[in-house]
């Protein structure tokens, strides 16, 4: 099935932000199966959002189409598929009354009358309940054969339509199965990764083999098309295998987990608790760390010390080492862990340290970083030398950390200083 | 002039990768006052890159294509501009030339014969000689009046060839500038701002006001057209200030800063610290206020206390307020900001705790947070409902801390419970 996705406004085009929607919705698109041959975007305008779906629907069986479902006035899409379907509109009373129920939940009072022009509907075409926002998903039969589904440029609502709407009725619409398997790893480069297994990318096109490095990982995704998802599963499995057998412990995950999922479940598994005592990455192990829900089940809590009064203060950390090594030191790091698993109470803390630019800290230069880790069978400290700008440097200190509380829960050897992370 | 953006890659219709060079272009076309109407992108393939280039030159002055310019068998997009112009190719020897010394300097050794497919030219066109990489860029005029640049889609030789060639001819060629600003609002819904804003955005068109919510905040754009920026900034500046006049005090930036920025750069000018003491956001603010360069000026640190131990045992909290009035009460959030400050040596001191989800924590429903902010002057503390999914709850409870914090500091009323955020 052909697939077109259409973005619809004016910020895109002014460049206010970048359309991660055509993307997060193309890698969906892919795994069901259908072809993407052409994106486009437009602004909100009716006659263009007019044209650009008029060319969608003549070239494709489906057009997704985000954005401009909202209640203001630059909120135009439903009139652009009126138009184009040749209709007139109809005010939903069922979704009057869900945009009411909806505006007093969220606590914002009365609904402003204008909020309901939400509640028209195209004549002939069904609407998509919203579950977290307020505008509904619009669904229309072309005459000439194409079904376009248009959902909210709000990203989470967008996902809430496609996982819950859009991608089913396409799976149920196609007869191959598209089944993947991603594996995750950090500490290794994606032309490493690739090295490693390029006689398998070469020699396979069904499963195929494909990489994608971000943010400190590189992901490793093995696809598959076969008439069902368990025989496409079973296609997988043995390219999944030798995969991970070659890329080794650097791989933390073979079923797309994010690094601070997998190290909040096998804290879980082994009923051990976790502390952090973090400066650099200043409360950003903690924030993803408890973005899993029953996180507060195994992490029992953060210093962020950004200062090194709050290093000695909070987590007792010698003045003398600090006026000796400095913040940003293998003994400072140490330090650090010691006393937020003393503080915390927690079996395992870990300490992150260094520098993120743009400028020096403590007479050190952005990307030098201190890790150590805690537990009562096992202190570990490493160095990590790191190029970039400060959200980058920052992102893979994270990584880098998590990595190192991964390792030392699966047992693993745990990295020293100069390995890449 | 119209100018319309085609990206090439069938990366792109995979969702491997976002397409940023879109977003980074469209907002260097806005500075130079060009109508940016529509983006597309386009897979490896000749028919369909020539198909979309058609249709661009017909409705657009300028076509800027990205992508397709590499060496290997999946970069066409120079086969596609020939066969647009129905010329055929030829080699250059002036770039055969440049191709062998750079691959040289590269010390990537001999160059293969495959690689001299980028000294390919189309009859007619021009090429942009590559300062870093090695691929050309290609510029042609369409017998229609269109002018088609072709650049690589590397964003590092990309944004070089639109800076040294393709933007300044733009700006040559056109008489106007586009300007913005943008205010950002919290603590009010998308629809209510525009309510209050209703009859200026009917009554002018130049400059335009444009509305978008994201992650509890609500952009208003206004934006000028031109002959220069200065008279661009002339015609905002009176519209943003009765915007600005009718928002109130909701607004928190005249000049699109993060929340985070502007919290720091407040604390900087008062020359006020602050601490955190987070449950529910988990270090969320701590993470957010140190994302801004020299944050440690004026920051102190933050204590993410997970569990109910971690909140008496660091921050002091009184365990029978816990036993009384468990974690989620206006009581435990005082006594976490009172600690907070107290163990930071802070000046201010804002708490967070609540029930994120999915599930009740401590008998409280998700999405119910008390927030308290201490300083030496004042004590508040206020309840906030929200619903929604983790994730979002969590967003939503940072901007909500974050302001109460930013309107501390500008000396503004504090909102008391129950006020939408």
């Amino acid at each position: 099935v052909k697939v077109e996705v259409v973005a619809v406004g004016t910020e895109l085009l002014l460049g206010q932000i970048a359309n991660t929607n055509a993307r997060w919705i193309s890698e969906r698109l892919a795994e069901v199966g259908a072809d993407v041959e052409f994106h486009q975007t437009v602004g909100d305008n009716v006659t263009r959002i007019v044209e650009a779906l008029r060319s969608a629907a003549g070239r494709a069986d489906v057009v997704i189409v985000t954005g401009g479902l909202g209640p203001t006035q630059d909120d135009i899409t439903r009139d652009a598929l009126a138009q184009l379907l040749g209709v007139s509109m109809e005010r939903r009373p069922d979704l009057v009354e869900l945009l009411r129920e909806r505006f007093r939940a969220f606590g914002h009072g009365e609904m402003p009358v204008s909020n309901l022009r939400q509640a028209d509907v195209p004549v002939g075409a069904r609407y998509i309940v919203p579950e977290r926002g307020t505008a509904p998903g619009l669904v229309a039969a072309l005459p000439g054969g194409a079904t376009i589904y248009c959902v909210p440029g709000v990203p989470t609502e967008m996902q809430e339509m496609l996982e819950g709407t859009v991608l089913p009725e396409l799976r149920a619409s196609t007869s191959a199965t598209i089944a993947s398997r991603v594996l995750r790893c950090t500490g290794i480069g994606e032309s490493r990764v690739a090295e490693l297994v390029a006689d398998l990318y070469e020699a396979t096109t069904n499963p195929s083999i494909a990489f994608l490095a971000t943010g400190g990982e590189v992901k490793v995704r093995i696809t598959a098309k076969a008439p069902s998802t368990s025989e496409a599963d079973r296609a997988i499995a043995p390219i999944a295998e030798e995969v991970a057998g070659r890329l080794g412990d650097v791989v933390f995950t073979r079923d797309d987990e994010e690094l601070h999922e997998v190290v909040v479940r096998l804290l879980r598994e082994r009923g051990r608790t976790l502390a952090c005592a973090e400066s650099i990455t200043g409360g950003g192990v903690a924030e993803r760390v408890t973005r899993v829900p029953g996180a507060s089940a195994v992490f029992r809590g953060g210093a962020v010390v950004y200062t090194p009064d709050a290093k000695v203060d909070v987590l007792g950390v010698p003045p003398e080492v600090i006026e000796r090594d400095g913040v940003v030191s293998e003994a400072c790091a140490r330090a650090m862990a010691a006393g937020a698993r003393r503080l915390f109470g927690a079996d395992v803390a870990l300490a992150l340290t260094g520098a993120a630019g743009p400028e020096p800290h403590g007479g050190v230069e952005p990307g030098t970083v201190w890790l150590a880790l805690e537990a009562d069978d096992l202190t570990h400290a490493r160095r990590v030398d790191l190029t970039g700008e400060r959200d980058r440097i920052r992102r893979w200190v994270e990584q880098a950390g998590l990595d190192l509380v991964r390792r030392y829960l699966e047992g693993r050897p745990l990295p020293a200083s100069g390995r890449p992370i």
